[in-house]
């Protein structure tokens, strides 16, 4: 039960024979990781393992970073390693090794200063997104994926089993947030990728980081935090804390956006939409005349990315399928006021559905 | 002399027009930061400030990601925000606000993912890259960059003062690697970057990061460093230092490198190209008989981007000109055995050269 199975490459060469494309060009980030395990560094140095659909595969490095490739999962996939020396042109190296081609699927968060090299040094090939032959594996997560998940689950879980401890009237956002990324790193991530503390009025709006901001009592805040973990895959989990008693209005909608919450869970199964998904939600915020305040999707799939398919909203005729793991966080803002927001990372399974994040989700009044 | 003086939109908007494209397109990274200050996430959803040639620019931006763009610098510049909502087509959105053009700049970063979007938004529109028209101006540091970078170096100093006290035989890479980590948040960076311990052999491979070598004495170490200060500019510094008394053949070819970077150092002055600075310290290296041991270019540009334009190398007739901030790092690699690098990061100035790291330059030996 691997992470990075030696197979997996097998698997995205036939995939990409199926879709039409002649070839993958894969540079650093999720996409290259997801197929060989290798977390290479983005660098303007052209790193790319070519996937041709059908032909064998090889890894371009700067002679640079051949070391690391080496010594890297890469290196176990038996695919041949070709350095290119500081004065080369590494593009024209692949269109040369490519040979003729119509179509390339690049990595979709491949940089244009690639992607237009690319371009220019394949001329009248025509570049589509890599993420349309991965997209289908990407989303149906592995055990080993689904394990790791779960890892990444109970680690931001600890740490906000340790938020009521940080969050005290008198203190700022900042200062709780500084302790909260460093309970992140305690907790086992390798990196901090967010952190959103919004006290009172901030926590209406969703994407709030930190602020100077005092919190005061009889605040509601909301709590939104993530990283990734060593295996290169994502935490993110949502709660909502009042740091004395809270305002009634504020309580009234917390029951309500906790059912919706759980409706939106019970409602993951295989076959389910996922545009049924966010409407299980939605559904019960607007019978309870909170509509307007739910201002965005209900999730987003998570794995390599923070954010990734599939995506949890209205229009999304995907049907979930067993290992699709993606965060169910309705939300209800009330403009200059406050706002609360509960979180958790699913997974669907073959007969219904899995958290990954069990930390209580009734208010938490500290 | 502010940072991100709000004159800067309209120096691009010019520069645009001189180029011959009709609009940038900016995505969250260093190009649309440089232009507005703005430090947004890189998302899926499109954030993306778009600057016509002719015409008024204005930014595209999430709805959830709009009380952001209201708190940062980009609110300064009088620019229209055009939120879009979560069902919205953001790319026809820009379609349509940007009417009839032939050729269009993209940030050099921009994700596949949002420049095929744009491609199939904009039929028949030419894509390339913003850099074309950013780097004249991104490549020529203000006396705000100037200090921005000397402040980052600054810290990097601090940080390398304590390298010593880290360094102790019977400690492994990593642990060392972990103080300078911290060390690096505790001098005032906001991001760690990299981190690089290469003892003994690993000093061999430029960019080998960190292992569970145990680091011997006699060994020389290679520690390379960075960070990004909460101003968006970046740390760069590389000494190398040796746990006891290095070996004799080291101290040897460490006096010829020490010589190479000197070289280089006092080649830079306004209308010198980048390749003759690489060559002034190649030619050091190489009349001693270490040539072939120099496997890499002599340095990279660095500010909002750690590695950026200018780069230090052969074939780079690109001439100096004053406010160009650039590493100056070259090394000598002896494969399983050891390796050594000396790295500042130097600004060319109206008649010469100031370096931003000020640390000894000899061998420290601890």
């Amino acid at each position: 039960m691997e992470l990075y199975p030696v197979t997996r490459l097998a698997a995205v060469t036939e995939a990409t024979s199926r879709s039409g494309l002649d070839a993958l060009l894969l540079t650093p980030g999720p996409d290259l990781r997801y197929v060989t395990g290798y977390d290479a560094t983005p660098l303007e140095r052209l790193t790319c393992l070519v996937v041709p659909a059908s032909g064998e595969p090889f890894l371009v490095v700067p002679r640079l970073e051949l070391p690391a490739a080496e010594h890297s999962p890469a290196s176990r996939l038996g695919v041949e390693f070709v350095p290119w020396d500081e004065t080369d042109d590494p593009y024209a190296l692949v269109a040369a090794r490519l040979g003729s081609v119509e179509r390339v699927g690049v990595a979709d968060r491949m940089w244009a200063m690639q992607s237009l090299r690319f371009r220019d040094a394949l001329p009248g090939v025509r570049q589509e997104l890599a993420g349309r032959v991965l997209r289908e594996l990407r989303m149906r997560k592995s055990p080993a994926e689904v394990a790791a998940l779960r890892e990444a689950g109970a680690a931001i879980d600890a740490v906000h089993a340790l938020v009521p401890g940080f969050l005290k009237p008198g203190r700022t956002e900042r200062e709780v947030g500084r302790d909260i990324a460093a309970a992140i790193v305690d907790a086992g991530h390798a990196t901090v990728d967010f952190v959103i503390v919004g006290s009172g009025p901030n926590g209406a709006s969703p994407h709030h980081e930190l602020s100077d901001r005092v919190i005061q009592a009889g605040e509601p805040v909301v709590v939104d935090i993530g990283g990734m973990m060593p295996s290169g895959y994502c935490s993110d989990s949502t709660r909502t804390y009042s740091v004395g008693e809270p305002p009634e209005e504020f309580v009234a909608y917390y029951e309500v956006l906790q059912a919706a919450q759980e409706a939106a869970c019970a409602a993951v199964r295989p076959g389910v939409t996922c545009e049924a998904v966010d409407a299980a939600a939605r559904e019960v915020i607007a019978d309870s005349g909170y509509g307007e305040y739910f201002i965005h999707r209900t999730g987003h799939g998570i794995g390599l990315e923070v954010h990734e398919e599939p995506y949890i909203v209205a229009g999304n005729t995907e049907p979930l399928a067993p290992g699709f793991a993606f965060s169910v966080e309705p939300g209800i803002y009330l403009p200059g006021k406050h706002g609360a927001r509960i979180e958790d990372i699913v997974v669907c399974t073959d007969e219904g559905v899995e958290r990954v994040n069990n930390r209580p989700r009734d208010l938490i009044v500290v």
